[in-house]
């Protein structure tokens, strides 16, 4: 459908947990539905690590749907005949908003001079768009994966901001497992020459790296089962197995294919800054410890989504937020849904996730 | 403990399942316990994908002791004083048995020229092996992981050579997902330019991609809750996060450990071609499909054990192999272990695997 494509600089300097300030911060966006003339009617939707803001609008590269495109639009969950929806593409991504290919104030790109960011400053960044737009509260912040860690971290560093918390296939934690996955991508992306250091733009981008760390990540965004039923042992374009080194089984070839085309959208500098930022997700370490602390001054509404399937964030980390909710007293609904498609299901066709999601807005 | 280091070069070529055969096929074995005079109380352990044949004596690159010492020896479950223990390293590999590092009739490296081999090729070489120490019939042959898979295939094809099989935390058949693991190493190999096609010998070896590969396929080793329960979120010698790229988290540490450590004794052509070999086994598909079809000439005693956390080959699959063995109307006895280590319990302190060992060899 279409979108409004915008993109504004921030008018402060953005504070960082790190400590320090990005100064001129750029924050790309899209929008779409009217805003109402109280400015009550917004919803602001997080992106997952590799999302963007093309939530409902074709991808500039790969020409394809945008990511959620099945749930914004007229009459869909987030009913754009309704809700004023915005994504804004995290700093730390490259798809607009300032990250390490942005440019440093000398003309170079910033590179590894980017400094380490966090969750809660993409959040921040988040904020400071929303005071430009003259948004106070939102009707709902809503995401999935680490748009849920988005979402979940308004929620506690700015409970005023939003009515209604949508979170999705996510955690309020990376797990070790979570970590050493993410680990595995980065060492991927620096063990390749091209990376040199980050120092790779206007040169060979470290490719092979990323296309690597692209494919181990992939895995653990699917299900055994899916996996399973999606390619089994079946070989790719031939009756035999080659004997050979080339991608005789199907998943080999998808997985290759998954890898190299994500080369071509992505920057390999993004991947490391943003799992990074995913690895020092932990809401409880930056509230005292406490994960129910988080949501004391929660004024909110609660919706935490799970799938059964997931084994990214599985439920049990859901529940382990929920409890912190209940907890705190806030109000929280939680459901787990079933489907097939592991941690990837919150982007494909999920009818019964459409239907919470449609209820909790209402 | 003291082992008998052998070496022997196959008096046949050795037929190959990929077409052909390999000439002068030299394996690398030791034995531990003597052999009885009617030579009916050998035992063959299969090691696993980067194990080798230092069963119980110390590792000649790292000093480490054996993989498998708690488990060897007098009075232990593979008791030495009753039986003769044979462990031989799989073709394929790199610490003394025919594999891509050995030297061609022209006197270079094999490499890439290294035939693409199965694991039913493996057992055929270790049977060859068998033929010359004039062991017509084994006590038992054992295994975990690959093992478990090659003494799988040696029931299934070479039935008169067991009369008892162990086969742990294995499966019949490799997953979409156990291939898909596999091929992420395989890419992270071949991406690294020190790879050069295979031909690195007399170079700098692909140590990065090496590494990269040995640190994806380290977390499938392990269980979640056991990578918790070690690491969690615990930060590496440091008091906080350092807003950087080093190794923050005593998890990564783990891992890079891991990954630089494997690149000191194994070879990254031989992770190709054992990661290959076991993406292609498949027992039912060398059967005409029917797995129970594989065990139809078995004359063996069977016993399948499994871990509850074992993610990489679940219980599932050893559910799976039970079945077709009943189907079959072979004698198996199956036992699903808790053992908090995930897929490596196998390798590490676990009594109750020690007592299913102990009581099926007797």
């Amino acid at each position: 459908m279409s979108a409004a494509h915008r993109s504004i600089t921030l008018p402060s300097p953005l504070p960082l947990d790190g400590g320090g300030s990005l100064a001129s911060v750029e924050i790309a966006y899209e929008t779409y539905g009217e805003l109402a003339s109280d400015r009550a009617n917004a919803i602001l939707v997080c992106h997952a690590l590799t999302g963007d803001q093309h939530l409902a609008s074709a991808h500039p590269v790969t020409g394809k749907p945008g990511w959620w495109a099945r749930m914004v639009g007229p009459g869909k969950p987030l009913d754009t005949d309704r809700f004023h929806v915005i994504c804004a593409n995290v700093i730390g991504s490259c798809m607009g908003s300032t990250g390490p290919a942005s440019f440093g104030a000398d003309g170079a790109p910033l590179a590894m001079r980017f400094p380490v960011i966090t969750i809660r400053d993409m959040v921040r960044a988040h904020v400071a768009l929303l005071d430009v737009l003259g948004i106070a509260r939102l009707h709902a912040v809503v995401g999935g994966s680490m748009g849920g860690m988005q979402a979940l971290s308004l929620a506690a560093n700015w409970p005023a901001r939003a009515a209604r918390v949508l979170a999705i296939a996510t955690t309020a934690r990376h797990s070790a497992q979570n970590i050493a996955f993410h680990e595995v991508g980065r060492q991927a992306i620096m063990a390749d020459p091209n990376w040199a250091g980050g120092d790779y733009y206007g040169g060979p981008a470290p490719d092979a790296g990323l296309a690597v760390a692209r494919m181990a990540a992939h895995i653990t965004y699917l299900s055994e089962d899916g996996l399973t039923d999606k390619f089994g042992r079946n070989l790719q374009d031939r009756d035999s197995k080659s004997f050979g080194f080339d991608a005789d089984f199907q998943v080999e070839s998808y997985l290759r294919h998954q890898g190299s085309g994500f080369t071509k959208r992505f920057d390999a500098n993004s991947y490391l800054y943003i799992t990074r930022a995913m690895d020092y997700f932990d809401l409880a370490e930056e509230h005292g410890g406490k994960l129910a602390e988080a949501f004391a001054g929660a004024s909110a509404r609660f919706c935490v989504v799970s799938f059964d399937s997931d084994w990214l964030y599985p439920t049990a980390e859901s529940r382990h937020l929920v409890h912190a909710l209940n907890a705190a007293g806030a109000p929280v609904s939680f459901v787990e849904l079933s489907a097939p498609h592991g941690h990837d299901s919150f982007l494909l066709e999920a009818p019964a996730l459409d239907r919470v999601v449609k209820g909790f807005l209402a």
